[in-house]
């Protein structure tokens, strides 16, 4: 397997304000630093396979019912077909959907059923990390352990994930949803000056920082804490849906800092989401690595995480009315032993 | 195509209090007349692609919000995986998920991740109707005719349904839920004497009537009205969690009487699910036909059908606390013109 | 469905010197006349599933196996996998190949097999057009007619080709091999001066005639006739192995011109295949149209036509001992109902 | 994973006339001792990838062609669709092929090509072990190692297989093929008195020993030697076709007996095919094992082993002229990295 579908070089990225001391050129040191700073195993007994989705309550989903003003939905997923942003690295393709039985063959009389009635079928072939997804907690291993120090050899098998499988998502991710607009927030003081989208969009390789994260919130007037389903909104999608998906799928992209680890491991969010292929930036901040943040909050923190989430129309709607969180409900399809899912989220606002 | 998977003798079923006059040597005539009778074709607008989901307004929404009152959540899916019920009939497979990277390959060092990163990515394949699912509008047609009075043959084409796509559903299917659990209600004065399960699960071939399930609502305390996302349970997946599959998938089961058309058309419901293959009764109840209720419901009604739904924790909940209401987010995964789509309903109490 | 995916405009190509009169601006009629001059309906008999497959009869693969003189085989098949040429045009993907077991599950201890015995088991999702080919009789129709005058949408329906399906050739596709090397014999004189490969390419956009078929076969001493197995080699594969595929999949390429019908008509050839997309030159020789020649030899004269074929070790073998015929066995699997197959030909010299 | 999906008690078997003694309840020892006695590691060189395909040479495939008679072909792969004998162990599905466009689409005017040209097109989705199929030399191990003692865990991963992937066997499996047909010559004294079939299938459970083998080359007037493809015909097949699948797919069957290995290594075969799920007899001869003679002739011996060919045809064709050695091709798609490959294997008579 290649390592990364990019290897755009670094000087390109634009100066990202890092307040965090991060040696670059020491991925291993960094990486070990903050997986042992921030890690979570044992938090919920030895047998957890929730992660921080743990932290959502009963009570908190509760408060969060209470969110809703209108009643108003936002569907968050990209649409699933062969325009996706694939381009088959790691065999990720874009969904293959096919008909087993169309209209066309129900009015030519093809189908053989009684008295009028016809119908049409269908099949999906798809990568789970096609589009709009969680990563489950199976997804990504640190020195060979998977999520609460597990062995990820004895974890994710061809099997699929026999201890952490999506499916033990099926139930709890419901509850609080915060958008942060990075991009509307910090856009216009970091992007290309006159460039196309420069008041809200951040540019590919900008890292966003635990500060921003926290000015934007300020600017938004919410708080971040726990059990916060924390949606980051960066504009990359925005753009991909101007320009064309170009390299979405695994190029650059501005992205959450891998300085990040610790205000994420603070804020006690249960998971969050951006509208980026990776989540985190791209290139990524070291030398030589590839996705040192996830390394240290699914395996280490257990952390959800959320990609390729369409924040437009949602983004949009908070902008208008200065209202950035809502009630959130985004459960995986339970497939078992899934190291991850598809997912169509719905904000209630 | 085959026109049936079970051709069970309907002598086998027993008798349904049907005080609707229905002549069940005539489907055809049975059949013309619902559709008629119950059609919603122009009242939408001509351009429409939602059918009864319209019922669902942001005011009904923002009111089913409220019947939040402990913030517990309920999946409603069942599990996508190989031991599910499909048996093979029209080329309906269980979902088959495999990995494309494993946690024992990370473990064995073959993934050339740098830095102790390793990962997992999978894949599947499945009939969008194979496991909990929505009906989309391009479902089903009649006589040739597909929702709203269109051609079939111009939309649900090989390359899918142009028009009524599933992922016009993204953002919609989210309200007041309502569940009837008939098998509670009138399982016991039903089911064969001393029969396992015999206090809440319906029969094999019972048709549910549209007096038992108004009888219903009122031993629950609920009406149901419009823009409700109805959950039948007949408790026929608990029978086939307790005793296999067996021919769950198209086989013999209770489920909605075709005369219960009227009553879905006069409640003005947005949805309705049940927790069997096919919604409504099987054998169907014409001496020979084939899913007479949905050629009546879904081309010419505009109702978006759910099917293989898992009540049991909910219906369990319900039980226990007397409260039968509650929000409910039922979003499909937005594939571009699907004519269903898997889904992992949540409700909330 | 998009019409072609390629678009390059007429004047790119290159003068084919066509001694056959064609007026390029009148697809309509020109089709028309050669459908009905080259047209086998009926030959034999009413019943037919196989076209110009019945031309080879034990007598000449008796006689072709006669041509075996050395023993030495050769695979005329492109590798299955992603890295091939498809880029999504008509929901076409390359093959996806994933793992049900692997050896590093075996060796961790995850299999659960006694003794330890360990295996590995895989599955493959692919369109049956992907790669190295035959297409078959029901893959295309001219004028809403399958091969033998057959009413295409009965057909070829949602469930396949109910008549025609490739199947039909399981056992049949076998006897003599005849390879026309155009790009070898006519390249060195149309390619341009001093380019790559100049000496054995024919250039895109290159329509081979009729005579530089014949010409190509006296150039190598055989004669080409009833039953055959022809092959022609354009020499696009190679460049598109040396260069990548770029626009292999639909774009431009060498190819037989429409005006060869007559050629492939008279001499009783069972097949064709070529070592491109298409078969036929593509941008096709009309002004606007899209590959006529398919539509006439396909559904009109019952010619089984492979693409993609892999030529170029046979190729390299005939230049240099001088032999171009050989036995030829080409058996597409057996997939019921299906419009092509991947196919493995096996020649023998 | 489940160990086998068959159960039946040993006592079920009728009694296999076996000169080599055999210490059923020590699989362990005899497996290693069969391993050691017929290994062939190391006998190409340390880089071989073909085993025992080595032992065909062009001098004995020239040889074979003259063995060509009459110029007569059959097929010898089983259909593959949906109707076929998998039940879904180790996600084993039968073959799912569904179509992109097709004839209905067409002449309903939905493909948008121009000049009355249509197209029909597929997909399919399916296990390379689901139907008639070489096993490659990556899909059984023998104590972690693969063939020629390479370590399985390096040979065979998430991405394929990575050394000996059946691709590498695209050219080679063609030659002699030599039938024989135990099931006509043993079985009219083996089958139960007066059973349907009793004249040539062996019964269930059946262990063919390698005194049979050689008895049935007698009667049949030919020897089996170095680089024969051999095919070994039990009548399972038609049992299946005639009574249903049942479980034919990892079921009880008439098979190789365990103690063959030897006469399979000294006669050097280059290959073995059989009518049956799994080559070797099942229940296999241990009192607790899974496939012992798989272990030993795929890692050990490097034997490429066929399994669920269709045999019937050409077996009822030796039996009326005699004749039991043709020319055989059999290449396996070349699908890069597949630890096996469907086949449509033609004998030429």
């Amino acid at each position: 397997m290649a390592t990364s579908p990019s290897t755009a070089p670094r000087d390109d990225r634009p100066p990202a304000a890092s307040p965090v001391s991060l040696d670059r050129a020491n991925p291993e040191a960094e990486i070990a630093r903050a997986a042992r700073a921030y890690s979570n195993w044992g938090r919920w007994g030895a047998d957890d396979v929730l992660g921080t989705v743990n932290f959502i309550t009963d009570e908190l989903r509760l408060a969060a019912a209470g969110l809703v003003r209108r009643g108003a939905t936002f569907s968050l997923a990209q649409r699933f077909d062969m325009d996706g942003p694939q381009r088959g690295w790691r065999r990720r393709t874009n969904p293959v959907h096919t008909m087993l039985d169309t209209g066309t063959d129900a009015v030519a009389g093809n189908q053989g059923f009684p008295h009028g009635i016809g119908g049409a079928d269908d099949v999906i072939a798809m990568p789970l990390q096609c589009s709009t997804q969680w990563d489950g907690l199976g997804h990504i291993f640190d020195h060979g352990k998977a999520w609460n120090g597990r062995d990820a050899a004895r974890t994710v098998t061809s099997d699929g994930d026999l201890v952490t499988g999506i499916e033990r998502l099926a139930r709890p991710v419901c509850g609080r949803g915060v958008l942060l607009d990075v991009a509307r927030v910090i856009g216009p003081s970091v992007a290309a000056p006159g460039g196309a989208g420069a008041h809200d969009e951040l540019p590919d390789g900008f890292a966003i920082t635990a500060e921003q994260l926290s000015a934007t919130a300020a600017a938004h007037g919410v708080a971040v804490g726990r059990g916060d389903l924390l949606l980051v909104r960066t504009g990359r999608y925005a753009r991909a849906l101007r320009e064309g998906w170009g390299d979405y799928a695994g190029g650059a992209a501005p992205g959450l800092s891998f300085t990040t680890a610790g205000w994420l491991h603070r804020t006690e969010v249960a998971a969050v989401a951006t509208d980026t292929w990776g989540f985190e930036v791209r290139p990524n901040e070291f030398d030589e690595s590839f996705q040192p943040l996830h390394q240290v909050v699914i395996p280490n923190m257990g952390l959800l995480i959320g990609e390729m989430w369409a924040l437009e129309e949602l983004a949009a709607d908070c902008a208008a009315d200065g209202v950035y969180e809502f009630f959130l409900t985004a459960a995986p399809l339970p497939i078992t032993g899934a190291v991850g899912s598809p997912v169509n989220p719905i904000a209630v606002k």
